[in-house]
């Protein structure tokens, strides 16, 4: 989209808090990171909020950090860690000074435990084009109610442009403050994150990204932004990164191994993993690049029974199961056994991408043909996800397509919990 | 070995330079990084360096640093950068102050081309018992005189102790000076320099490792001190990290994809990978570890006619290859076609393992059975390998077994060159 549209507008007043966003700030859902920058000045620090249930006001102070790449400067970018949160709450926040200063609202999870419905909307690969605008507001306006997003990865698409026109960074800031001010987005880092650009002197990984968009590692015993997990609601997300390091030993690798005997099943039913180059896909666009971690991971996503892997990077939608196809696995090859072929699984994961959020880049449109058993539906066009928990035992999760009526379901599936009903979701009815 | 070993002894003198070490310091073999630790003050950061052919001293200046980790912290470290060397060319080198000055000495490569007789020594997973003794000393009395020598990773051990005793770190420095103060040492990380300690506060990966032992990466435009490439006489030898990023659109990835094609066959015939976990591994011990790196680079290696791949990480010591079986890849599997067995393939590299340095874990006894076709040879015991370039067209390849005299090979075979030679080693003689 052009840089004056509307959906990339300046707020009005000097020095306005802009792209304004929360993610979750703690392990349980009782703190929330609030982040949002400064053009001119860095302005005040301070975040005043309060429950719609009480006329007490809080204040919290954050930190301000700037960076530079290449010839680019950031403006003043604030991260504000909110805790001790009350539950199931909405609450309102009040950022900047004066005539500038901006109000926002969200509400707090209904807590951490098994059966309390909840609603994940789902979104990769969104860059800025009219496209990703289309899905955005298809999202928002989902019936569905999306009460948290899960980001899959690959978010501004700055390192598409020259020099990797941080700009873009800007404005993408700008474009998603109308969803990501008011709901927590739950970050994946993607390849476009990396911007390793040794050509323009810029060297460290994932720069302008954790400059600008922070996550709860801490909370989850991980020492980098990059890798982490949370609990919300009946839901425990892990969150791994395809552009770290992560073969054994690795921190990574050590940090998976040691949170995944801490998920509660009886707390949190729902364990999904988020992870932005999918394991299993079957267009040529990025065809095997999953490969390299799935030979890692699978057998260990499968022993710890994950329900879900979420993740983007292919411009398209697929998911690995449907009503006539079992879950499936490939985790038996030794190397010499000559067994590499997937079978069905009564605890594998269900593989879905969702990178169909509408950048710049354009769909993936070529797929292998014949279609993989793996892939029990496979789609290019735009869209987003809807993962509905309904409770212990079933989930609802539904494909969106930007060229359908908001409450549109293109595609569909039951997921039955691998811990509490692990039954073949092909033969067994809700 | 115990701390009062005389292989541990601190050299005579106030402060006087210990743990001296050099490494190749560019891309051709032209540059040399001198590195020393004083223990009780910076002391002089010159090196003072002369031809034997000449009476005119240089002198160069290096950089001094030091770090903690945990309740450690270390000497101060040199590092000094001595470049435009001639070829061929014994120099002798001196460091430290007065009565406390040492002088070492090393020979320069014969230059960079085909044809010129190199000798390259192989060691792994080294440590500091008894057996590393043995095995370093057989190294230095091998008549076949290792010119140079490529490390596989796995230095020292000290995370193998209480809160990692760096204090093993000197005692590693002090051992290996006696060869690596006079012949560069080229280093490969191996999982026990990670050293990713969050219980001890510790969690910058390789940051002792990083500390202690410079390598030469801005000459191949890597950006790390973890993989990276130098050119010494006619090898081409390509540094990779088994233990950072290595997916598609890693720095690392990055990195190798534009070095490959650099790599000039009639300037530097043999072109050889280094990496620690290896990718073909029959024990138990590691089984499989490399599998994630193999699925990502494998077909990389056969496409770019990879004469030979050095690994260490498995205890003991293992080859590919032999005169009854052929170089063999597994790059066909494409996940749908059930192609995941090895077939012969005359661009595949050789696989030999030689981590049998003899640290302080032991050998890797138990090997899989049967023996599968990509192990033509697997034995544990302690020992070291020669590389011996003959030509463009041929290289001898012995193991060295600790148990046996100096002058013994308990195993050799003869390479051929993939690009200048590329016959079946098993149906051609020399």
């Amino acid at each position: 989209m052009p840089l004056n549209s509307d959906v990339f507008q300046v707020p009005p007043g000097f020095n306005a808090p802009q792209q304004v966003h929360i993610t979750q700030g703690d392990y349980v859902g009782k703190g929330v990171i609030i982040s949002w920058t400064t053009p001119y000045e860095p302005g005040s620090n301070t975040v005043v909020y309060w429950s719609e249930y009480s006329k007490q006001k809080f204040r919290a102070e954050g930190i301000i950090l700037t960076y530079t790449f290449y010839n680019y400067t950031s403006g003043f970018i604030h991260h504000c860690n909110i805790s001790d949160l009350e539950y199931n709450t909405k609450y309102y926040y009040k950022i900047g000074i004066g005539y500038s200063a901006r109000i926002f609202s969200f509400m707090t999870p209904p807590g951490v435990g098994p059966d309390i419905p909840y609603t994940f909307g789902l979104i990769g690969d969104l860059g800025q084009t009219y496209n990703s605008n289309t899905t955005l507001t298809h999202y928002e306006m989902n019936p569905m109610k999306g009460q948290t997003l899960l980001y899959v990865g690959d978010l501004s698409y700055a390192d598409d442009w020259p020099f990797h026109n941080s700009v873009k960074w800007d404005t993408w800031g700008r474009f998603t403050e109308r969803s990501a001010a008011y709901q927590p987005w739950i970050w994946t880092v993607g390849n476009h994150e990396i911007e390793f650009a040794p050509q323009l002197g810029e060297t460290v990984p994932f720069k302008p990204f954790s400059s600008r968009y922070h996550t709860p590692y801490n909370a989850s015993g991980s020492t980098t932004p990059f890798w982490y997990s949370i609990k919300r609601d009946s839901a425990h997300i892990i969150v791994l990164s395809s552009y770290s390091s992560y073969g054994k030993s690795s921190p990574q690798y050590t940090w998976l191994l040691q949170e995944l005997p801490k998920v509660n099943r009886s707390e949190t039913p729902w364990l999904i993993v988020l992870v932005h180059a999918p394991w299993y896909n079957s267009y040529y666009t990025h065809y095997m690049e999953g490969e390299t971690m799935r030979v890692m991971y699978e057998s260990i996503l499968v022993q710890y029974k994950v329900d879900v892997v979420f993740a983007g990077h292919v411009h398209a939608y697929e998911r690995s199961i449907s009503f006539y196809t079992e879950r499936i696995s490939n985790i038996a090859y030794n190397i010499t056994n000559a067994k590499c072929t997937r079978i069905s699984n009564q605890f594998a994961s269900v593989y879905i991408t969702v990178g169909d959020g509408g950048n710049i880049e354009g769909l993936a449109t070529s797929m292998t043909q014949p279609q993989p058993s793996y892939s029990a539906f496979h789609e290019a066009s735009f869209g987003h996800g809807i993962f509905d928990i309904k409770n212990r035992a079933h989930a609802y999760f539904s494909w969106h397509r930007n060229q359908d009526g908001y409450a549109v379901e293109a595609d569909s599936l039951w997921l039955f919990n691998r811990y509490w009903y692990p039954k073949n979701e092909t033969t067994t009815s809700v």
